[in-house]
């Protein structure tokens, strides 16, 4: 598999108030190639720092490709560093010249004399036309490496890639590798859990790799099979994913782009049922997580964000005694919060959730962490107690996810899995 | 001025799908701590790539700090390859051996062998904690280098940089460029609505700076004023600060790292109040943030998010009549939402928010981003028409920001501004 590395110039993008999205674009663009990214520069307009990012680029990969820095002012010095790295001299291109006084004439305005480095090439390299702006593009094949110059306005650098860089690219580096992708998600489990799940497949060789991102309590299983020919490639990841599916096994959630928040809401709406929310700790978020999604008016009637003991008990019809017994955060008020929203919606399915976000009100009985989520239909009630680590933010997250897949393993298998 | 190089690992940052938000936090913390980053380099989870960031970080910078690649598993290389490029060899730390076990103990789990490493680190180190996490840092000063390296997962590395690696930094690298620094933050006006309004000052050039940065519908105005010494830096920041005051007046609703939430909840605990919430397009939206605050429970009542016509009838007392004749998104209704909650609940402030959120569900008459925001005290309710314009997440953020900063304005101006 043929490798890139990418490079971008800009003071501004060493302030961190202006994101790199040139540098997604081109990732994006090269994995769709079939061209493996293997590192990023991102570099202010200092000729010392450009050259250490274009050194370290061709010593890596067989491509490198930059954007940025190709304007016409003093601090754009992308195109002279990247020559001087490469070895080529550049000369004044007579037709480059042409166009840009053409452009500057159409117009009405004179050239100033700066924008003529804008023509001024290798001899040996390929000028990339800039239909959106005046500064050319450049490819040059040099000693086995390939190095290509982009303007750094995203319209500029998209367009150039699309028309002048994808077809020169096809040319020079076919597809020779047609890798198979495909993400497995998982919640429950750590990441070190499904790596020891996955066991001797985390290291196996024939033709495949993995890669684990833990995100937000999910895990995603990252799989890239390579064969020799995308058919093979294709194989090789039909048997893998199925002895990940395995081991596994109802953890999963989902595929790819799918989210847990999209999964649950088509499980319940093609069941043909409507969920009730009763949220004391998360108070919305599981509310907010479930209309993220278009159309989610199908089948989620409302939810209850009962923070207090007051809101618990006018809206839910929870029992003063139940609290004073047992406390908020227990196994009976979650069942009488799950139970109380069942009443008030008369819809089929409820969720409950209770418990201690943290980082205060925690004791040693019921530390921060502990959160309560009952399931409700009709007929049957289940509580579980879960007991979650992190700041506020996370035990918020993982208690309001774990409630879905809670509801998901119901919907998908019956009970409380 | 000191020099820092960014690094950040992770095979998933190579494929365009996953922004690399870690090296744009680091960069405005370290501009914000006055230390000039120099370049970036992202990777992917490869030692000899690795190696080669941090060896061209370190020949470049004076700080090399790094995200990613410090949890258990064998693809996390960082600490291993930027120990060895920094010829210092790793010994097992009893102490934190005991951390992990204690964790894994606590959710009841067995520590898998893989986890060992985490407990590695030379014994010049200094080991930096993650509260959110199981993979510490490691802040290592050696041959007039400091090379510092954070997890992974946002959350664990910002949290950890505040917290562990800021007092590090200021105590090693005093900022001997003093440049004084204030954000205002506004909301209301879009960005270039701002840059009208802040005119001339925009443009000035004695010894000081703007930027605009916009945000969830939130515009910071970033000044930044360099004197000679600080005292002059001072000055300097204190009159545009002043000027960028009048110009902005009641549209400020904080500075630096204010949020408008943890603004809004101190203004009613300071006068003593409780809120209650009713939400139909932001169903949990307006509710989650409130209660992203911790203490939140001092003055935050609850929520109903009455997603479907149903709820606000049941929960709400909305009437039949008024959802058939003005629609569930009118004024009307939102007026009604805000007096039942107000009711329900008995307290003292009450916000009610309906709209259309989009995509779908729209009319020529009704647009998506259309959406009305109630606000009522005991005596008194107030409902304002807004018309936003974005995709389905901006308008829910929008609408719920702005419900909360009439809120701000109610109970600093009274009625509604």
């Amino acid at each position: 598999m043929y490798k890139a590395y990418i490079i971008s110039t800009g003071t501004e993008l060493m302030l961190g108030s202006t994101m790199d999205s040139n540098s997604v674009f081109l990732s994006e663009q090269l994995a769709a190639a079939g061209i493996k990214v293997i590192g990023k520069s991102t570099v202010g307009d200092s000729a010392e720092y450009i050259r250490a990012a274009f050194e370290n680029g061709v010593n890596m990969a067989d491509i490198v490709i930059s954007s940025g820095g190709m304007g016409p002012t003093s601090d754009d010095l992308t195109k002279e560093v990247a020559c001087a790295v490469m070895g080529s001299e550049m000369i004044v291109f007579d037709e480059e010249v042409k166009r840009l006084e053409d452009f500057f004439r159409r117009r009405k305005r004179s050239m100033p004399e700066c924008n003529l480095k804008q023509a001024m090439f290798p001899r040996e390299a390929k000028i990339l036309k800039n239909s959106r702006g005046t500064a050319p593009g450049m490819y040059l094949k040099k000693d086995g490496k390939v190095v290509i110059l982009l303007p750094g306005p995203p319209r500029e650098m998209q367009n150039m890639f699309s028309n002048e860089v994808e077809p020169l690219l096809k040319q020079d580096f076919p597809a020779v590798n047609q890798a198979a992708r495909k993400t497995i998600k998982v919640l429950g489990p750590g990441e070190s859990q499904v790596e020891e799940m996955l066991g001797e497949l985390m290291h196996a060789v024939d033709g495949y790799s993995l890669a684990l991102l833990a995100q937000d309590g999910e895990v995603h299983i990252k799989i890239t099979a390579e064969g020799k020919e995308l058919l093979d490639s294709q194989e090789i990841l039909a048997g893998v994913l199925k002895q990940i599916e395995e081991k596994m096994g109802k953890g999963i959630f989902g595929y790819d782009d799918d989210s847990l928040e999209a999964m649950v809401g088509d499980l319940i709406s093609r069941q043909g049922k409507t969920l009730a929310l009763a949220e004391s700790c998360t108070a919305g978020l599981l509310a907010k997580m479930i209309t993220d999604i278009p159309g989610s008016s199908r089948y989620f009637w409302g939810a209850v964000a009962s923070y207090s003991n007051d809101a618990k008990m006018k809206l839910l019809g929870v029992r003063d005694a139940t609290l004073r017994e047992f406390g908020a955060v227990s196994s009976e008020t979650a069942a009488e919060m799950v139970r109380g929203i069942i009443e008030k919606s008369g819809v089929e399915l409820g969720l409950a959730i209770t418990g201690i976000a943290g980082p205060d009100g925690g004791s040693e009985e019921k530390p921060a962490g502990l959160v309560y989520i009952a399931l409700a239909d009709a007929g049957s009630c289940w509580v579980k107690e879960m007991r979650f680590v992190g700041g506020r933010d996370a035990v918020r997250i993982l208690a309001a996810k774990t409630a879905l897949d809670l509801l998901r393993r119901y919907l998908l298998y019956g009970g409380l899995q």
